[in-house]
């Protein structure tokens, strides 16, 4: 990596371009602009982490269908609040061969409007409740703002929305909380801490009745939404006529429920496990766990690469992801750089005398620590290695979003804040939206809401910074990406 | 199902259509004329045919990427025959929120104009050769004929495309060579007997040296393509300039191929196999393969649903697909009729006296024979029949297949063949295109092309029946869908 991460703490960008096209993640060059290539080794790690979420969707009840990407004009524009939230952002299909289309298609920016016309087919009874579906597609924003691969960019091509119907308030409720279950395994899995805010009402999803949203903390200090989950109410319903007959007879509307992720979960892990060296991955998603790397020596009478290859069958045959690098125009030292960059998280090294003493030096990429161990003992020291791995990485990341909370009184602290080491600033606040819009303003910063679960004991006795009046609330606010 | 096989070997439409929505495949209400929703069912089975050809890509060394879906007009119009060829079927983008686009966007057809020039940027030298990729994503064709789900749709959201780059024709025809054992592979394992034909020049892939088109025999006789294989030899490398170091480090272009499949595959699975109770699906692709339904006898002392259940468990322990329904509000009988309709190759019946003799009935699908099977030998007999059951399933097609293939020396011999029981006719050829046109003309027929490998040896004497010169290939003939 040219990029060091001294520098990077405050010059994020310029590394984490640089390595999503060094160690293979996605080919920035496709001729439009926000659109990006994924490329192999890339697109298997996302695949990693799109098969947690699918497994974790069928263990849930939830049924995968695909919707078209392509939704008319007329059903998009069923739902007020969420066209004006999306109006200023869909691409527009006008034309099909060499004549215009009677009725425009626009390409999804999320599937509600593809969708709930045919949940109003699909739900009749209350038997048919709770109704859970979940799709993994491409959808389209044509942003503004300045892009960045993963982040924000024009087409999601990895787009995880979930989308469901139950018969009240209550058993949506129950939904957020699977969902958020749900987002915490996954977050295990990809060794993320994170934090839960519910959103102001002036940034909630365009036609909810509230939204949550978890952030986790970029290395520059700014934080990344990388989940949502919304509680709709009947608010589609209304729109697209979702109905339910009751056992009573009656017809009520459905209350809904969305939760979204996307593409934004590898740039997470990119940006806050890596470092100088390039990526590190968590051995959960990671293609290749352990590579193993044999040091040939001239007039040695130990055959490494034999030794070597003995080691991969035997991690393999334990259901570990290892590979073995025999290429052999390719000195140690260039293989070392590769494949820290690449992330993987253990390597072992083999030299004559490691087969000579029955040994094997193995390094971990989160720490770049060397260690040597008896070649009998290999396979279960690499499991021990990759469960400390993941609880490392984990650990180290989860005390950086901790020492980037900062809960303070007054908005000169908050200030002070965002003139250092940035984070999250947690302000006491009284709940209305005048004084929230102004404190963003002030701060330069955007409310990422309210703790969820609300946190109500800690504001006792509090003031609002901006009007004196007593709190309701604990205010979270943040550079965001 | 309402139309039965009697009748749909001339309609076969009708009970398509009926089919794809029953069996819960795919919902087609959705409201774009062409394109339609893939429901939990049929999406299962899908994802059973996308992850055996994941495999065999694996296998065979390609690399999976994901290009945008989207193109820009001026990369689209870099090879003038592709131009020609798609131009009256692409969807244009014109606007992004309220403006105009300043260069407008087009929705993937096909990949290659969206992935060539950055072939031209990836491949550099003779080592980065064979250059192997694939994806499997979603296109759009602006389709003007009569549109039938999975067959012929305005979005193929299941589209496969192998795009292959190579140091010379050769190397591109070991390639084509690869892809035909892959597509054989994979015929296999859906049981789908076929026919390779070389296409005419007429009827090649725009942009194509040549192209060879795969194709299976439906129920009412006429032809499905479900694979295609494409030489371009450099024809695009010409126009995206995809150039590669030779060891003598002079400049080449490349040679490339293409290899194409989609969601056709499975409309293949259910014409083919059908019959008049519903799908019949392979046991390879079967999201369940075996169902056991208990049926419980009033005042009886055995427990039919426990007995149920340890079948299902030792089933699904010996690594077979297997589900219990024991749903209590529904009836066996309608239970059978359910997951007939379904396709589930094995249905295993138990009542008091299965469990009292300890013996269960086996029924299967295709064929609908039951059969009495001792408890302790079941797990053995289910995986013979599993066997039995995919060796009956491709040679009954084949049969058919063959049954409907005829070669004749006169097109009046052709004619009859249109005129009855429809299928392939194959005809002596001189290999002029005006014969070629003119004989599909009074056919009122495709030429599918010239069997591929060719034939050379069957048409020694033989004359052209249009223009009466010595004839040079055999040309296949039939009614296409």
């Amino acid at each position: 990596m040219k990029v060091k991460r001294e520098k990077w703490q405050k010059e994020f960008s310029e590394w984490y371009n640089e390595l999503i096209e060094t160690a293979g993640i996605q080919d920035k060059r496709y001729p439009v602009k926000g659109m990006n290539i994924w490329l192999p080794y890339g697109l298997k790690i996302m695949r990693k982490i799109e098969r947690f979420i699918h497994d974790e969707m069928e263990r849930t009840n939830h049924e995968e269908v695909l919707f078209p990407a392509l939704i008319p004009e007329t059903e998009f524009q069923k739902e007020a609040e969420h066209i004006a939230g999306f109006e200023g952002e869909v691409y527009w299909i006008t034309h099909a061969g060499l004549n215009p289309l009677e009725i425009k298609l626009l390409l999804r920016p999320t599937s509600e409007t593809a969708m709930y016309s045919m949940f109003s087919l699909w739900i009749r009874n209350h038997a048919d409740l709770p109704f859970k579906v979940y799709q993994i597609v491409n959808v389209y924003r044509y942003e503004t703002k300045h892009t960045r691969p993963l982040i924000r960019v024009r087409e999601i091509s990895r787009f995880f929305e979930a989308h469901t119907a139950h018969r009240d308030f209550e058993d949506a409720e129950r939904q957020i909380r699977e969902d958020l279950e749900i987002f915490d395994r996954l977050a295990k899995f990809l060794a993320l801490p994170y934090i839960v805010s519910k959103r102001p009402d002036w940034d909630k999803f365009p036609g909810a009745f509230y939204s949550l949203g978890a952030e986790v903390m970029m290395p520059d200090g700014r934080t990344l939404q990388i989940g949502t989950m919304h509680n709709y109410k009947q608010n589609f319903a209304k729109a697209y006529n979702i109905k339910y007959e009751t056992e009573t007879g009656d017809h009520e509307y459905a209350h809904q429920t969305t939760f979204g992720m996307s593409e934004r979960l590898l740039a997470a892990v990119m940006a806050i496990h890596g470092d100088d060296n390039g990526l590190v991955l968590p051995p959960t998603i990671a293609p290749i766990q352990v590579v193993v790397v044999p040091i040939p020596k001239k007039d040695s009478p130990y055959d490494v690469v034999a030794y070597a290859r003995g080691i991969v069958e035997e991690l393999k045959n334990a259901g570990i992801r290892a590979h073995l690098d025999d290429r052999d125009e390719i000195r140690p030292g260039r293989k070392f750089y590769e494949w820290e960059l690449k992330g993987v998280p253990l390597r072992i090294e083999v030299g004559p005398r490691d087969v000579e003493g029955g040994k094997a030096v193995i390094a971990r990429r989160d720490t770049l620590e060397k260690s040597v161990i008896e070649r009998e003992k290999l396979v279960d020291a690499v499991r021990e290695l990759i469960d400390a791995i993941m609880e490392n990485l984990y650990n180290r990341a989860k005390e950086f979003l901790e020492s980037h909370i900062k809960r303070v009184d007054s908005l000169e602290e908050a200030k002070k804040v965002f003139e250092g080491r940035r984070g999250i600033v947690e302000i006491p606040w009284c709940g209305e939206e005048s004084c929230g819009l102004e404190m963003e303003e002030v701060l330069d910063a955007k409310m990422l809401g309210t703790p969820y679960p609300e946190e109500k004991a800690k504001i006792e006795g509090k003031k609002c910074p901006h009007c004196g009046r007593e709190a309701k609330f604990i205010a979270r606010f943040a550079r965001t990406y």
